[in-house]
């Protein structure tokens, strides 16, 4: 190793271990131990410019292993990442202090360069996965022989317990499957975890697991050998399999009281050990948070080679344009959009005939808006016939074809989800995922990065209800409505007929994060009055002859069917209902207060919610004062019908409740 | 194969196909394929008495693939199991209809036999993990020379979903750590899954990946061959480490038009393909449901077997009594208890003299029950210190000491909780398990499940608010008490101080079902007013001078301080206030109405509730009147006091706010 290599991964050892200790929190042995590695692939691989830390066709970098968030905040500083943006030395000195540019754990959004949200483990090395997936698609799709427009690796660094957790071994089955040989993961090897040593727990043959999953490994036994590390990288980069490299590095390197122990993992060295370190590495005990000029001066070379590669792209960018004017403009379209506002065609909200499934119309939506909006990607977890979330003609995306549309996840919810937080985050695609909506437990994490990341990743889960039927309770939804509405920032919605649906589309396509499309197996009554102020959350959807009604029945979905039913029957007894279908709690929250007044007049306190889930979270519109036909136990098996009736989802069931309340 | 052997999975496969068909629903695929291996499994080699289908070293048998459940009812009945209590062919004829004992998916306890509920892929083999993981605990503690006591087998039937997931690979990779040897599983590998060839999404090399994870593995080529399954099942058996068996089959097979095809997996053959299958098995195509004598004299001598079996240990337990008798008593004690009533021991609820975190006061709780419960097998995902999860000196359970009470699961809550249920199910064990309250995220599914099972898993969350602090927005939980609140009976208990912490223990340990104990890692006061009246969910801890309050003051856990404070406050201005910790919902819930109307009268419409986490589901207890001190976004990365000042959990905003209510 030269001296400036070593100088520079000292540099980002010192400012990492410095950055927790003055923070006392945080996590200074990833850093230590990886900061090689981390340095090997930016100084001497990573294609990026970090003035423009947005360009399209940038190298993405993926700190997986999240807890070293000291590591990536070094990086951006020594590397300049966002140019007069870029981390300062004095925001390494706010690291997790409050309103800085350095939190806990990396966070898209909040700190320039950062290219998505990382700390719970395995979600990082699955956005990867995504990320790998969106450049092999729009490469297939854009480039041409001699026009190299969409041309970047993927890269992410995981520790031991990303590999550990499931969603990282479901992402790296569905990459080896899809031989995504434009993904590199270095492997953070340093046998500790927070329990011990990783004997305790993981004893497998890791570069095996990944060779049997379709992928090219190699082991570089010390982790502080740039120039291996480099070669294992442009091996990497030479075969058509995603690679492995196994990193054995030590934990806490460098600080001799520490290090290869698991108390380097997650508290600061102290005091008289981070002095140990810099003596330990010879470096300067002041000032602190020093680095040399020639440090500045080495990692400065990197901007230099981004800016010319951003350059030469946008050079051949411009000739692409010529030699291919349409591409070139759908490449834009992809990127930028192309202006198709849903709200405004009416052939969207076109009403069905007939009784039908939502999830068959919110089927009918999206491959309808496939015609408008060109780059949507994404599939199913294995259940598309039952989910229709297939885009009739659009191909498969495999190994041999990578232009294919519809994305095959296997049986992997929750990698589903993170990586379709990677498509999102890579940009240019709109990803759109499915599964039962009772196994969106499986990827429930997953939604909260995307809510967390404000990423418009697009939820269809069917199979929303008791209606599930002969399935029975394992298969039955109850609690996931309530699940999904309490995420921050996650928008679910459960249309009641074809134009609900078709609104809950135009919203998902124009969200500013994700949505949860909540659909039926069972066929569902279209109704007549049904309109576009589905989008406002609730809305009247049969008024009561009175100005103030009797009682405010409100229901979502299926069991709409139920109250306006109801309101005919109460009518008969003189009870005048309002019926409010309320396809979604979130939308409704952010309505004026005037609004929400004018459908929930507070005067009125009889109130009945109809939902065939869980209560819990109804009470909010409902108050001490009304009523709910809800289920708060578990499911059954029988038809469906047969359920709905004996758990108490009738027309009768619901007028007696409201007869209760007068 | 002999003919008897043909024709008793002939009787099988034909059952299972007629169930599905009778029903009109179902999954006849995997029990077509799958037969032969389950037939030679159950005929060949379980070790199990029909007659006592709860006795303790019985083999376990998990269908983890549970959509084949046409296939288990089969068994069961083909095999009597339960005795007069086994299901009728009539029961197979109500396959997946209102009240049978025959649902759509295996439930556990609600159909004699079914050792778990399955359905969702890879829980099954998770809990067989837990199952193997339980005995060899069991046998390292109990058996003697001579005195195998607890010397029983665990065998599960997957299939490529099941090992799509990443459950099942983070389950495996504990499992080959563990050299869990008396594990084996048997892979129905058909290549096919709902969206068409496993190529699409599963091209792994699936011996290889287990081989890499510890695993002895074998192929069986001719998924019929039931000398091939039986001898492959006899060298699994030889084996020290846990054996998977690769069975090729071909799912639907027998059905012409089916087999082989994505189409024979989810729906009925149809009333010619089955009749096209009964001429294929050379069966006779009237009466339906029908079984020859010869088949019924084959199953019967695997009940005969197995009594002899549980005769002989039976025998051999009543000489280990005599031999080890207080070991004898004390393997009784861990299945039926030793009468403990932690209600009764005054000590475990002895008040704490300073403040404390709750998650260290739930670690004195477990220590202390520690020495009156002795079964407790436990640990955390790779976070016991944090998680203060540890019994001391309680030993490390490991491929080299079984007689280790303390898990190491490594980062894969998703398995752990799952394997919870195993070690539950397979009885003798009171599992617990721990992890960061925000990743209840990755083990959401499996904690519903021990809800659906109601199996008593103790929920360790730690770590349960924005009062985690820097490590910022990605492990702040916010929406997780409504979500786990929501699952239909999890009891979540978030305690504010020491003896609520002790409340919550001892209802964890007593309870029918899942217990979430939801604890802060800071500090929180001890509060002389609290008391046991905690296991009722909410009481009054400090009560208002006025009979009728001017508002109630609702808050659990580290909240608590604030209304404590802020009803001081508010009675220098004139404001009657009554402080209610409310613990849990659910068990305040459970309380006669009586109880709930003297807690919160419902005449009294100013309340006010602080949790510094969602909103979501607080309504039901402050109605349309009350307001909230709540958060509806996600966390930031700060000092702990720093966010909650920021976030308005200050005395002075509640106070301000229950101001805004007059």
């Amino acid at each position: 190793m030269n001296s400036i290599d070593n100088k520079t991964i000292s540099a980002i050892r010192v400012l990492s271990a410095e950055s927790v200790q003055k923070a006392n929190s945080g996590h200074p042995g990833l850093p230590l131990g990886a900061a090689p590695a981390a340095y090997t692939l930016w100084q001497y691989q990573l294609k990026y410019n970090p003035k423009d830390p947005k360009w399209d066709n940038r190298d993405r970098f993926v700190l997986s292993a999240g807890h070293g968030s000291a590591l990536i905040y070094s990086l951006l500083h020594l590397y300049g990442v966002g140019g007069e943006e870029a981390l300062t030395i004095e925001d390494l000195k706010q690291f997790r202090q409050w309103g800085s540019k350095t939190p806990g754990h990396p966070e898209y959004g909040h700190t320039i360069g950062v290219e998505t949200t990382t700390g719970p483990l395995g979600q990082g090395i699955a956005n990867a996965v995504g990320m790998a997936m969106a450049e092999a698609h729009l490469a297939a799709l854009f480039n041409k022989e001699g026009f190299p427009i969409v041309d970047h690796r993927t890269y992410t660094i995981v520790g031991d317990g990303c590999l550990m957790e499931g969603i990282s071994y479901e992402a790296a089955a569905l990459a080896g499957t899809l031989k995504l040989g434009k993904l590199t993961v270095l492997y953070d090897s340093n046998g500790i975890s927070i329990e011990g040593s990783t004997d305790i727990a993981f004893r497998e043959d890791v570069p095996a697991r990944f060779a049997a999953q379709g992928w090219h490994t190699q082991v570089v036994e010390d982790g502080n050998d740039v120039e291996a590390i480099c070669q294992a990288i442009e091996e990497a980069k030479k075969d058509e399999r995603p690679s492995l490299i196994q990193i054995k590095t030590q934990i806490g390197y460098g600080c001799p009281a520490k290090q290869g122990k698991a108390s380097a993992h997650g508290e600061p060295l102290g005091v008289e050990n981070l002095a140990a370190l810099k003596e330990n590495l010879g470096w300067p005990q002041e000032p602190a948070f020093f680095v040399p000029d020639e440090v500045y001066a080495k990692t400065a070379e990197f901007a230099e080679k981004g800016a010319k590669a951003e350059q030469e792209w946008n050079d051949l960018f411009a000739r692409y344009e010529e030699a291919y004017p349409e591409l070139a403009a759908q490449y834009k379209e992809f990127y930028e959009g192309n202006g198709y506002n849903p709200w405004e065609d009416a052939e969207l909200f076109a009403k069905p005939d007939k009784p039908n499934a939502t999830r068959n119309l919110s089927g009918n939506c999206l491959n309808y808006l496939a015609k408008k909006i060109p780059n949507f990607f994404g599939g199913s977890a294995d259940l598309s016939p039952s989910n229709k979330s297939t885009i009739s003609g659009s191909g498969d995306f495999s190994a041999e074809n990578y232009a294919g549309q519809t994305l095959h996840f296997g049986v992997r919810e929750h990698a589903m989800a993170a990586i379709a937080n990677g498509i999102s985050l890579h940009g240019g695609l709109k990803p759109y995922v499915a599964t039962f909506f009772v196994f969106s437990d499986y990827m429930k994490h997953s939604m909260r990065l995307s809510a967390l990341m404000k990423q418009r990743v697009i939820y269809i889960l069917t199979h929303d209800s008791i209606g599930v039927g002969e399935d029975g309770p394992t298969h039955e939804p109850i609690e996931h409505l309530a699940a999904l509405r309490s995420i921050p920032g996650m928008t679910v919605i459960r249309p009641a007929d074809g134009c609900e649906t078709a609104c809950a589309w135009a919203t998902a396509v124009t969200n500013d994060g994700p949505t949860a499309l909540v659909l039926t197996r069972q066929n569902l009554p279209q109704y007549p009055e049904s309109c576009l102020d589905a989008a406002k959350g609730a809305y009247i959807l049969r008024d009561s002859e009175k100005e103030v009604p009797d009682v405010l029945l409100m229901a979502s979905g299926s069991e709409v069917e139920l109250i306006y039913k109801a309101a005919d029957e109460l009518a008969k007894e003189g009870i005048d209902a309002r019926v409010i279908s309320m396809p979604s709690f979130e939308l409704f929250d952010k309505q004026p207060e005037e609004y929400k007044e004018q459908i929930m007049p507070k005067a009125v306190r009889r109130r009945v919610a109809v939902e065939a889930l869980t209560s819990f979270g109804w009470h909010k519109y409902v108050g001490l004062d009304g009523a709910l036909v809800t289920l708060d136990h578990f499911g059954a098996s029988a038809p469906a019908a047969k359920i709905f009736e004996e758990f108490g989802f009738t027309v009768e069931n619901v007028v007696e409740t409201v007869k209760g309340l007068f």
